[in-house]
């Protein structure tokens, strides 16, 4: 059994994270660390939780106990915990926030994407868990980069649920605004941008354009293409719906990018491209990413969507683990979907 | 024209009644308060104003200018701001709180509730608005309570929009939480019930047994009916469905039943009798009440529905300052159902 | 392995029932049969099954390849199935529809109800899978049926998602109609007093007063008391949360109530007693049942809420099955809870 | 007064028509005509109008007693309908459907956008009323359009609320599939591009590239730029909320682009620019229009939100015939927002 360490334990992805280790074969969760729900029920904070475990939130991190610790944290509260506790070497990290998803000298942390990075997870030691819109983008865009074919700025348009914006209420999570509503956010600005240049650049050809991060400072727009990213707030809890536009240099038949989708993720276990359109509760409550992709001339529509939550969030930390510790990639991850 | 002042004017209550009182042909908003707000455009803090007004919160109050003052306070800082402002004695004053809902001694604030106190509203110079529960309870019984029908406790189940609880945000009208659930809440002990008691004992036979207000400290249940209300949150913004079950001496057939209500509502501008089966949405951003019941036996159950926002707040009162100042009741109040 | 057949396998009991069975460690599906849909993969009908399964639906019935069978018919076809079909006496039988609920000489069937049955369902050989609202309202009062609490009539009140509803769209399942609306349908009328009646007549003392069927030809309420179910159409997909209120001969603690759920439920897999309040969610998509009361004087309120789809239909069905071969009780519904 | 016959008044629009012009002041419905319904009362059909219209539906047509009539029928029945039936010269037709949208020597029907067209549609006899999407896309593009900007291809996106399927119910607008779904349909293929691409044409500057119309027969994109639109289903049952991208030839503030818009929209009745972001409430059961648009180097996003049931159908219609009649252009649309 792999013992679990959970770092802020009580939080949106706190939770989802113990209702799946919950379930899974080959996990006990030595600790549920939260500083401010410390001493209560694990089940009188989530949700569903009564009557399936007895655990109690503790003040405690006793990581000497555990085999990996998961931090679930808010994002940049990671590195500031890491500078002023000590983690012994052998205890696996899994970080589900940003603080080390880009690529830097002063870190070790492996950007956790199993469909592209399979290899350098298993037996990694840190992870740095991709963001959720991040998740959904790249598994959409991925393919055509490798391939070459982004040679155009990309035109990204993507929808999240309410549980992306965290447990603390505010305006824009308030029922009475959100519900029957539909906005827009940090528009061409969305902090996940960094990582998903990132990744297409990590796998374009060389000769085909860079794909440059906006939100760098001094950055030119002649030098490379750009992902223009709209993300909007949806009347939904769980979920990302995403298109990508893409102009090719010259037509394609669906069908061929089709090819390029089904080659690229033939090993992947969760991800999967679908010959029909798709919709979004086709994979709320899963693992899963679905995509699908249609040719107008030049023109290719990609859809792609994920649940938030679990292959936006600690479904994939689940898997991460799973590959970390060398057991089977979906165990745990055989979710029913909800459906409706 | 009516000139109207308002106070609390950024909250819920605030807003509809400016949406509402911006499109009556009668009325100009002389001022509307707001101390966190004072300076902003009304239009900066109410969703949709944005090209029908130009007005501006102010932290000012000058009474002497209006004709008609509306508090759109938290319960509870009607009576504190009284007691610390005056307002000059030709000013009109529409209560939105549950402060002066109770006749007594000390105060002389008419039970805004057109359907039964119509006489008393016109012309009247202080008023307390009913409050939303209340209202559609009261609409669903007074008419058996002057019938001298209510002789057993009556069972009340009422859900509510998330409009209800206010704008502030909570953990009970988070998106996240709200979306797809329903809960209880204030079981049998909400505070509308005291003005439910005082109408339904105001209408109903001397003979007929008292209705106990199960609130109030030293009650005796043997000395009455208790109406057993259970309130719940639903998972829409706008509106309030109640059913009310009442068990008769002796069984009546619907079409009695229905006759009793035809009589009781047959000048009342806003509450009609359906003999088909309603549904929320036929009131959804109306100010009108719907009423539909049915016989089985000796149990009669009724359904009554509102807008909680509307009929059961600043609709009524601007119904109620049409009659104070003895202008059409409906003026301002012929609005088009949202109905989708 | 348990092999299992499905008939009416491309409605959403069937569906849910492939996506449950799927993920059941000692399950296989032989076959899901639909005339409709013969021919078409699974997943093209069933919301992301895409990346699952491979199985296609089947116009053929092969009864002797399998242990189980399911019927997922709409009512009133299972009894006109087996008038025209032999299934081999081995091949055990569990139906969805409402057809043998009641107990009758001319068949089999045990209802279903494991918390109640549990002994009669171990190794029975046609079972009787319970309603939705019906397995509720009953887990709401059958401790104090047995109690012999039941003395007054019960008034119940129990919204449900829109998947009760069906596959077929219609009127009341339209998106437009339903969205932000409530309603109610089937006053005091629903056809799951039948079943809900037997098993609190089964259950009670002798001395206490016989539940009447009001949908019963006949019947006479001066025999005994009723069960008053008003149930309503709520604006979510999944789950029912029902209030159950009871009038007792004297008070009682909350406390004392609350030991006699715990002491009835004590054993069972799914079902618990809540010392808190509930909300819908924390059942939707697991095959759980909550239970919450609080006393008021003379007056109970119970809170039950489940998932209508799991321990409502084919969660409960496959409950049933763990049971009737001797497995795990719990096997294959260990739910991720969807939570939001 | 205006008086006014109604063709397919019991469907979507019909019904939302009704709603307006009975709360119109200078408007009398003559007829209503429904052959499906003739004989029932119009609040049967249409939830909400209990209590506020006693007008019954008619198969008859009586155009002779009418001063203009409105054809809410499906797309394609208007034309149909004309060849069959003779309409007196002097009755006016405003057609909501697309049949005479496209502008043709076959016919006089003006195409009723008022912020284009203004002159034409006073007193004008035949209108063709714009189509949902074709309004909200045209009121962001078409400033841009005359100032010479759109020299690239558009991305636009736009989420469209379930009201916009119409009344008939079907597999994408049952409740149980669309709450908490999102999908796409008609990908870069939807009717309404026709008419987009029409005005934009219009507008542009003779210099401008032209917009070719991508469904067109044998259109070649190398002769000109493309609306590449994506439609999507949302799960809400009013409005429409798009963005469009377009990329300019250099650089511009985003201030020069707002006073582009402000200053198109001067004289605009109800289409408005917003400083701040906006989110589609803000225009729900509103006939408003709401702009707001971003620079970021050389791309801008426009968003633009209408209600697709007002100022997308008959919110506009009634506009039209506002001005057609040589009225108010506001007599009948001062709506009070629903909000939330």
């Amino acid at each position: 059994m792999i013992k679990v360490g959970i770092l802020g334990a009580a939080g949106y992805t706190g939770g989802e994270l113990i209702r799946l280790l919950l379930c899974h074969p080959e996990v006990e969760i030595t600790f549920a660390n939260s500083e401010s729900n410390a001493g209560n029920k694990v089940y009188e904070v989530h949700e569903g939780l009564l009557g399936d475990t007895e655990l109690v939130f503790t003040n405690e991190m006793p990581f000497t106990d555990v085999d990996v610790v998961f931090f679930c944290f808010g994002h940049g509260k990671s590195e500031a915990f890491l500078q002023e506790h000590t983690i012994p070497p052998h205890v696996k990290i899994i970080d589900l926030a940003q603080d080390f998803r880009i690529a830097a000298p002063t870190h070790d942390y492996i950007y956790g994407l199993p469909e592209i990075h399979r290899e350098q997870i298993v037996g990694c030691r840190h992870l740095a868990n991709p963001g959720c819109f991040a998740t959904c983008i790249q598994l959409g865009l991925l393919p055509l980069a490798k391939a070459g074919l982004l040679t155009h700025d990309v035109a990204v348009n993507a929808v999240t649920g309410s549980t992306g914006a965290g447990q603390k209420p505010g305006a824009t999570t308030h029922f009475s605004w959100r519900s029957d509503n539909f906005s827009v956010y940090k528009l061409f600005t969305h902090q996940h941008l960094h990582e998903i240049c990132q990744s297409l650049n990590e796998l374009k050809p060389a000769q085909a354009p860079h794909v440059v991060d906006t939100l760098d400072e001094g950055f030119d727009q002649a030098t490379g293409i750009s992902i223009d990213f709209i993300p909007y707030r949806g009347d939904f809890a769980r979920g990302i719906f995403c298109t990508e536009v893409i102009t090719l240099e010259e037509a394609m038949p669906t069908e061929a990018v089709a090819q390029l989708y089904r080659d690229f993720y033939r090993e992947a276990a969760f991800t999967h491209y679908s010959d029909k359109a798709i919709d979004l509760k086709q994979v709320v409550n899963t693992n899963k990413a679905l995509i699908h992709a249609e040719t107008f001339g030049r023109k290719v529509v990609i859809i792609s969507i994920i649940d938030n939550l679990l292959k936006g969030a600690v479904g994939q930390a689940v898997q991460n683990m799973n590959l970390m510790f060398g057991i089977d990639e979906k165990a745990g991850l055989r979710l029913k979907a909800s459906a409706f």
